[in-house]
Formats: structure tokens, C-alpha cells, sequence
């Protein structure tokens, strides 16, 4: 009973007497200084780059989007509008697809081939197709580099010119390259209506890039200009192509790809209402003609029609464009417990070894070093038990410092290890004075 | 010899000679308690908030999806049923794009112009188009917001009415806005079917949202509501439009587009088997008519056809309908080493504070705050040698403390320095007492 | 005057006077060893795991993407090769949507119903379409799972079976399912060109898939293969489908989902110019055709077609085919101050811990435990105090501990705290000694 007692009280002593290290104060105006401005420094760093340039007091989220586009425009074809029969387009025509997406193509030059049929015609004139006689053409070969597949016989192309015949889509189209000079060139004056409704699904938060300040009359009427109207949802194709550092009439012949790249990256804190996004334009295909493969960006698509005894034609249409894709992107913070308390903690963490900085710099190049190392630092001196366990243990030991020895110099190799080898040099001076007593 | 033999000796002790703080055992339960209190506090906050709430030991990743649709269902366009001609449309008709894209449009409303071809014709009256005389139309204006090329005549539109004349698909397009009441009414029965399919690439986890413990008996028959069949793949489109608080019918006439958010935030650690889809929607489109530029959601698109004699000629279709967009998100967390021990280190730090705060208490609010503090702090008095100082630099000294005045006030204003000043009154006021001795 | 100038010198005396912990030099081996081996180990893992293993020096960013697709290659539709009427199909025909998307469907299979016109014909004989006399037929019900409107008719389907009518696209289509070989079977030697631009935003960092460095006659002529040609854009169809773990024929009859993984995954601090794309393939939908619901990916379209007189006719396709997703993921990491700070802070907060596990040890299982703990530790003695307290305040101070002792259990059962309770036994067995004195 008693023992219970007393081993009860002992495990209270244990759990409830509180332990604090013992202190020294040094009246040392430098060591107090250093520590002082140490702290400073590292309390600047946390107020200054952790809080407010990299703001990690916030929890981050990205952004879900939904785009719908709206092209507006028409054109006559270039060369034929003086002619009998012009040809007229409009969006119908010449955006694909039509249905509004994020990503869509306007038609800016093409190669047509109109009343196309399923039959035999001689392949387009090339080294791999000329022949001279019906043994130069394998029947049925594929390859997958020509028109069709071969029947095995050699057939006029031209009056000059044999080559080998194949199954395919008569007549082949002769693809000779893009017009120098777009088609479409009217292209450049069509208008885009960009409709963005963006989400940040942590923090319930819904946008829209037409804000509800912005009036309907002036949303009529305006035009997307990077300066003047940077919330205008309208664009027009030349400006959008021109602000990407393109030429529309040079990359009109050959086609491209344009990113219309839409940045939602907002502050939820305090500036909520500014969240407004920001549109930058890129070509996001290479342009650099010299080293690309197939370069610009071009199609293949085909209108079908039946003819009133039921044979299939159509008209093949390569078509060259522009594609424009509207890339939404951004992340927004907002205040969170989380990364605040880790972000606190790891600056804390560096605040607890200012304490050892300014211990190093007191013991290390004040004057009365020495006075305050005495007060500081006690040694313990058990030298009589060490002279024993040496004549005793001498070969052990030796070996055993040996290989702690290596494990030390791999410690100090690593400079990071610097700080917590406390006062390096005053201590082990200390020591060497106690050792040669 | 002996030289490096001591120069080694004192490495060693330097090396491995262990350096441990004094420290003083302080019978006061009150100290004891605050400081066991604040250890459970930070521990209840790690355990709690950190690993429960937060899951700050997971490493997160964001899903890569999939998406496959298909729509069933066929309609017979309103007011046409008992006519002569009844019109009638089924998927390929009324779906676009057709390839069951994870987004799609549903047909609803339309306006339909048949036999159009690029010819001369009037424009439609409007302000802007009205005319009394050729010299009204200035031949080859391309205003965009009309519908072709003048070709500079004013002719007759109708009896009474004269309008400039347009190159364009003829005849023009009567856009008097959507009927009243959606065409197509019957897309509300529609059924949906959604296959998804994802992955978190980083923990090379898939699944699809058609579960292997559905048997494909119920699959064939169910019909997804969120409440009783919340795993039925297989969706109305009326139940869609109304779980996003809109009414189908409605909606129909001017079009929009509707979201199915489906989200894949799982936890990989315990639950993996409980990693499901959830469902909801949500109109992504703004739907305040009065504030909105072109609401709701229309696209126009065109077939083509092919007279005998090779003239072409089109229908246009202003097609009004209801896009919907499957957007799948979600983030799947799984134990990691890494976040763990950032997160497990950044809470540590915390408790490396709990002496500073119960140091402080002790020093400041015990009974024998007085008796603890002259056996806990030592203050080193060298008042001979500061004296002599003081009398030799004084100048200098000022000088230099009036700048670390400054300092100091910038340390204190900043709140969280609080903590690292350690037992701020006590020890001052134990200085005073030994300074005016 | 002197009590301002004696306070001002006491709050100098605070904040500059620096205090610092009084420590104790043990010269034990053992201790030295353990501390200097706790903190290689933890320096070892700061270095090894969080340095080289998970780069937690660095800040990451999300791939943002562009891909523009081109297939190649024609093909004779299976059977049709010796017929007078051969079917031939190129890229135009087979690749659905034309304009290159990142996700884009290759036919195989299909069913092809020419000259369908809306109309009134017998439904296809199933149970619940079978009938005898027009009053089994109900006039104007849709069943959504039938083909047509009924118009409350019995007719003749064939000879012997009746059925009821229903107002379609006649004549309906005849689904029995996929062709047991796929039509299209040379769609396995198809080619795929594969231009992918990405960009880091945060880091400014552009790429595309096909090098500066690869020169453009490699380009003409090569294929992809994961070991031989890992960086050539260029991808035969049967090639992907086989890296993907299927059969092209297999997969081509009733067709499928197809990943084409890019992973720009990239270490932008030294190698960004090791910054390559990596492909991989995988198979999107479930292949258990035992389980799922409608295996394989199929969808209708049709084409539209107007006879001399007005009337609308189309053929309707079911399509069966291989949808190929480019899906282009990746995380760039590259060196940022604030993710290295916070994980160093992370790491030094275990550091911090080095000395109470060596206090721990050298209080525990060294031979002069006593001899150091009564150097390191002094306990405060006021037992008389004390034992005054226990007279007058027992009741009260009773049901305190009790409380406490609660409290204390919960903090031992978690074993985090077990480091922060310090030398455990060694300063309890001090205590009952100087207790039991």
C-alpha cells in the first residue's frame, strides 16, 4: 500500500514536475545584438517572401472550365467575285466543327476536287508511279505513300507521261501545294465570341468572362484590344492573330495553330472581385518552316452526293487553316489553416537555431570569450576512471575510434551539419586546456 | 609527434565529447500542467486537424480521364405529326457531333432554311438595309452584321418594302428568333449512357464508373436518380436539366449548356473499393436573359446537295439545343512518406515551443516565481569592466545602441516574436534588482 | 528623470542582454557516438530521400497541351476487292472528325443501310413488337426502345411474320450485330502523325514532341517502336494497338477505347534538354465483354441526300471503330526557395530532436548515469512547502491530480509523445531517492 502510494506519487513527480533548462545571462551588448538581428532577419524573410510573395498561407485549387465560341463573318472567294458564277461562304461553310467548341478550324486557302467516284485513273506522276509497261505496276500493291491500289496496268497520264494505274477516287487530287495567296482572305476581319464560365471546385467559387458590370449595349459594339478593352468577350481574327506575333495573311496560306490562352489565376482572399482573367495569344505549332514536317496545319474532308441513278461522288476538300484553341488555365488561393501552420513551423524552425548562431559568435569572437565559456560550459572530468578503462580496453577502444573517426569526417563533409557542432572551436580549446592539466 | 597526437585526441573529444543542457527540475504542478496541457493541445491539433481532417499525410494526384456517350432516343418534330409529311429524327439526326464525344449537343429547336444557293436576293429589311434607290447600296460594302456583298442594287423585298441587294446563300435566312415552343419537345425522354473510365497515374490506380458488381441485368433496365440509383450509368435528360434546378422544357427553346460533374475524390489508403463516382449538375451557361449577350446556346450548320445539272445547294440549320459537357474531376490521396514527415516536422516545431510558454508562466505567474528564476538564470555581473567601458566609449555606445533601439522596436511590433523573448518581465525585473544593487 | 533613464536601461538590459543555456561536456564515448550517428541518419535521409529521391527542392507545374493528329492510308473495303463494284475508303471516309483532333475514331466495322427515307414500314420482329391484328399495335406510342411511332397498323414484315407499323427512317436499319471480321482490316497499316506543343506556364518552359534535333529526312521515312524509334512522331495503328497489350483484328470487330500517353514528366533544373516525351498505350474501356454493358465503341451517322424532286434520303452508318485519345500529362519540377525552405525547416525540427534521444540514452544505458544526471539535473527541494500545501489544500489538490492523471494517460498512449518526455526513468529514480530522503 505504501509502495503503491509512493509509486504513484513518483509517476505524478514524473508526469507533472517540469524540467526547464538552466540559463546564463551574458551582459554581452554584441551576442545580444547578433541574436537580436538574426531573429530580424529570419521574422523579414517570413513576413516578406513566405506571406506575401509566395502568399503559403493559401491553399491552391485549379480551375474546371466550360468555353463555347461563336464565329461571325462571311467572305466571296477570292478571284471569283467579278466572275459568272462567285462563290460565297459563310460560317456554315467554313468553320469546323460548327458546333462552338473550344477548339475550332476556320477555313483560310483549300485545294477542292470536285465529282470524285469510286474508279480507275492513272496515279499522279512521281518516281515511285512512272512506268512504261504493265509489269512495272504490281497489282494490289499498297503503298500507303500513293493514291490507291494498283490494278497492274501501265495507263496514259498525260500524252507524254505513263503511270501506273490504281482503284481510288477518280480523279486524284493534285496536290501542288497551297495557293500563294489565301482564298479566304477576308478571313482576317471575322469576329469570335468567346463564352467562359470557369469553377474552382474547393472553394464553390463560379466566374464568367462576360462580368455582370460589363452592359449589354457596350458588349454590342466592342472589340477585344489588349490596352483599350481587355474584357471586351468579342475578337477579331487579324487581332488576335497579330498580338500572337503573326502575320493572319502569311499564316492564312499554309494554316497554324493559335492558342487563345485565358488565365483565371486569382486571389480569393481579399481581392475576389478582381478575379478577372487574362487573355494572351501564342502560335502553338511550329513555324519554322525549314526543320518541320508537314508544316502549317491542313485537312481532308469530303461532301457526299448521290446522283438520282445512286452512284456515290464527292467533293474532296484539303482544307488550310487557322485552329484555334481557347486554353484556360490558372489556380486561386485562399486562406487555409494547413499550409499556414507548415509554412509557421518550418520558419520557426530556422528562429531555434538562431540561439546556436549567437552561442557560436559568444563563445568565438567576443573579447571575454573565455569568462563567458567558463560560466557556460562545465566539464566533467573523469579522467582517473578513462586512464583505467584505457590501460584495460586500449586495442577496443583504438578500433572503435577508428571507424568513428571515418563516420565523423563523413559528417563533416556535409556542410549543412555546420550549425550543430556547437561553438566548434572555444569548447574544443577548453577541452585541450583540461586535458593538459 | 606528441603534437599530433594531442591535435587528434582533442578532435576526437571534440568530436564526440557530448555537450547537454543543464537543466533544473521544478516541483511546481501549475508549471507542470501547462506544460503537459499545451503538449496535448498541439498533439490534439496533429492527430485531429492534421491527419484526420486534412490528410496531410497523403501525396495527392489528380485524375486522367475518359469519357464515352450515347444517346437513344427518337422524336417526331411538333406540328408535324398529322401532316402529309410527318417529320421525324432519330440520333444521327439529332446529335452533334455524332462519335459520342464527352461533349455533345442535343438538337431541341431549329430553324431550318431549304434550298438555298449562292445568288443575288434582297436583304432582310432592317434598318441598315432599307433602300429607295441604288445609290443607297454602295457596291462590295461588307458590313459584317449583314448577310452578304451588296452588289449595289435596291430592289423589291416585297410589295411595299425595297432593300439593297446581297450576294449570299439565297434565300436568306429569316431569323425571327426560336419558336415558342421547343420542336424537337420529346429530346426531354432521351436517354444517356455515360462510360468513364479513369486513372491516377502516380499510385497506377483505374477504375471505371460501370462497377464490376453491377450486374448487367439491372444495367439494362435502370435509370440513374440520385437518390435511389445513384450507380445507373444510364441517365434521363428531363432528370439531368432538373437535378440542375432548371426546367427542360424551357431550357429547350433558347438552348444552354448543362455540365455532369462527375467527382472522383477518393481516399486510396483504406477505402479504395469505396472510390465512386458521384454525380451531380449544373447549368454552365448564365441564363439572366436580361443581362447577357447572345443567351442561351445555337450554331448553324448546313447539308449539302447536288442538283443533276451540278448546281449546289444547301439547307441551313439554326440548330438551338442543350450541349452537355461531362467534366470529371477529382483528387486521390494516398500515405506518402514525404508529406508525412514535412508535415509531422512543421507540428514538432510547435511543441519545441511549449517550454518558451510554460517557462514564461513559471516566471511569471507562480507563487516562488522569485525562488525558481535565482535557481534556473544566472546573470554573469562584469559591471567593473562595462563601467570602464562605458567611460572610455561612451560616445561610440551611444551611437550604436540609439540604432539597436530602433531594431529592437521593429522586432517587438511584430507579434509573433512574442514567444522567443524569453520570460520578457521576470528576468528584466531581476535585472533591475541585481543593476541597482 | 533617473527612473526614465533606469528604465530605459532595463528594457535595454532585456532586449540586448543575451541568454543562453548553461550546458555540460560529457566526455562519454557512447553519448557522442549516438548523437553523432542520430544526426548522420537524419542528414542521410534530408540528403538521400528528400534531395535525390523526392526533389522536395523543388516547385511543380502542370502540363498544358496542344495535339493536332494526321492519319494516313486508304483502304478496299474487305470482299468488294473482285466485285465489279469495288469500295474504296481513304482518310476523308474513315476518320471521324476530319480536322485532326486529339481524339479521333478510325471506322473497321459497319453496317451500312442505304436510301432510308421517313416513312412508314414494319418494325424488326422482337417479342414486343410481333402482333396479329392492328389492336396490339397502339397507335402513337414511343416505345424508346423500339425503332419508329407506331401507327397502330399490323403489317406484314416478311411472309410469315407480322409486325406492327411504325412511322421511320425506312427501310430500318437490320442490326445483327458487328460483321464476325472487320471490313476495314487494313486499317492496322494506317499511319499516325503526332505533332504535341507543350508548355510549363509557371516555369515559361516550351516544348514540342518532334526535336529541333531530329532532322527531317529521319522524319519522312520512320515509324515509331518503343525501343528502336522512341522519339519519331510517326505511329502504325497496329503497332499502338499491339503496345497496348490487344490484337488489332480482335479489337477491330466491335471496336474500342485507345490511350496514346504522352508523359512530359521533367526535372527542368539541369536537364532540360533531357526533356522528352515518353509514349505509352493502353486500352481505355473494359475488353470483358462477359460484364459490360454494350462492349466495344460503335455510333450512327448518316449522310444526307436530296433526290431531283425535294425528297430527303439518307444512308445510315453504325460504325464500328477504334477511338484513339492522345492524352498528354506530366509534372515539371524546378529549383523554388520556398518549397526547399519548408522542407529543410521539416527536416531540422528532427534534428532538434537529436538531443533529447541522446539525453535519453546517456540518463539510461550509460555505466555513469548517476554521476551525470547529477550533474546535468538539480532538483529544486521544497518539500516543507510542499508539505504545508498537502495540509491545507488536500481535498481540493486531490481531485485536481485526479483530473491530471487522466490527461497524462492520453498523452502516453499516443506514442509521439513518448520523445518529449524526457529521460523517462532515469530523473523518476532521482526523485523517489530524494523523496524517500
Amino acid at each position: 500500500m505504501g509502495a503503491a502510494k509512493s509509486s504513484c506519487q513518483g509517476f505524478l513527480h514524473y508526469a507533472f514536475d517540469y524540467e526547464t533548462p538552466k540559463t546564463l545571462v551574458v551582459p554581452s551588448i554584441a551576442a545580444g545584438v547578433v541574436f537580436r538581428f538574426t531573429q530580424l532577419l529570419i521574422l523579414l524573410y517570413l513576413v516578406g517572401y513566405v506571406c506575401i510573395v509566395q502568399k503559403a498561407y493559401q491553399d491552391t485549387d485549379s480551375v474546371v472550365s466550360t468555353v463555347t465560341t461563336k464565329v461571325k463573318g462571311y467572305a466571296v472567294i477570292k478571284g471569283s467575285a467579278n466572275t459568272s458564277s462567285p462563290q460565297f461562304r459563310d460560317v456554315a461553310d467554313y468553320v469546323i466543327p460548327p458546333q462552338g467548341d473550344k477548339s475550332f478550324f476556320v477555313v483560310t486557302n483549300m485545294i477542292v476536287t470536285t465529282n470524285q467516284k469510286v474508279s480507275h485513273c492513272p496515279e499522279i506522276p512521281k518516281p515511285s508511279t512512272l512506268c512504261n509497261q504493265d509489269s512495272q505496276c504490281t497489282t494490289g500493291l499498297e503503298d500507303l505513300r500513293g493514291n490507291g491500289v494498283r490494278t497492274g496496268r501501265c495507263v496514259n497520264y498525260s500524252d507524254t507521261v505513263q503511270t501506273c494505274q490504281v482503284l481510288s477516287w477518280c480523279p486524284l487530287e493534285e496536290d501542288t501545294g497551297p495557293n500563294k495567296e489565301a482564298l479566304i482572305d477576308a478571313a482576317e476581319n471575322f469576329t469570335l465570341l468567346i463564352k467562359n464560365s470557369v469553377t474552382y471546385p474547393k472553394f464553390n467559387f463560379h466566374r464568367r468572362n462576360i462580368m455582370p458590370h460589363i452592359n449589354s449595349s457596350y458588349l454590342k459594339t466592342c472589340v477585344f484590344n489588349s490596352s483599350t478593352d481587355p474584357h471586351c468577350p468579342i475578337f477579331r481574327l487579324k487581332q488576335i492573330v497579330s498580338d500572337a506575333g503573326e502575320e493572319f495573311q502569311v499564316m492564312a496560306v499554309e494554316g497554324g495553330v493559335l492558342g487563345i490562352l485565358i488565365d483565371w489565376t486569382c486571389d480569393l482572399d481579399l481581392w475576389a472581385s478582381q478575379c478577372l482573367p487574362k487573355y494572351s495569344f501564342r502560335r502553338l505549332d511550329d513555324n519554322n518552316k525549314s526543320r518541320v514536317l508537314a508544316p502549317g496545319y491542313n485537312f481532308r474532308f469530303a461532301k457526299y452526293y448521290k446522283s438520282p441513278e445512286g452512284t456515290e461522288s464527292r467533293t474532296l476538300i484539303k482544307a488550310y487553316g487557322i485552329r484555334f484553341e481557347v486554353i484556360v488555365f490558372g489556380t486561386a488561393g485562399k486562406f487555409s489553416m494547413l499550409p499556414t501552420l507548415v509554412n509557421l513551423g518550418s520558419t520557426l524552425t530556422f528562429l531555434s537555431l538562431v540561439p546556436t548562431v549567437s552561442d557560436w559568435f559568444l563563445l568565438t569572437f567576443t573579447k571575454k570569450r573565455d569568462f563567458y565559456s567558463k560560466h557556460k560550459t562545465t566539464h566533467l572530468r573523469d579522467e582517473d576512471e578513462e586512464d583505467e578503462d584505457e590501460n584495460k580496453q586500449s586495442v577496443k577502444k583504438k578500433v572503435f575510434l577508428l571507424f568513428f573517426r571515418l563516420v565523423c569526417y563523413l559528417i563533416f563533409i556535409v556542410p549543412d551539419s555546420f550549425f550543430f557542432c556547437r561553438c566548434p572551436w572555444a569548447p574544443a580549446m577548453e577541452l585541450n586546456r583540461i586535458d593538459s592539466k
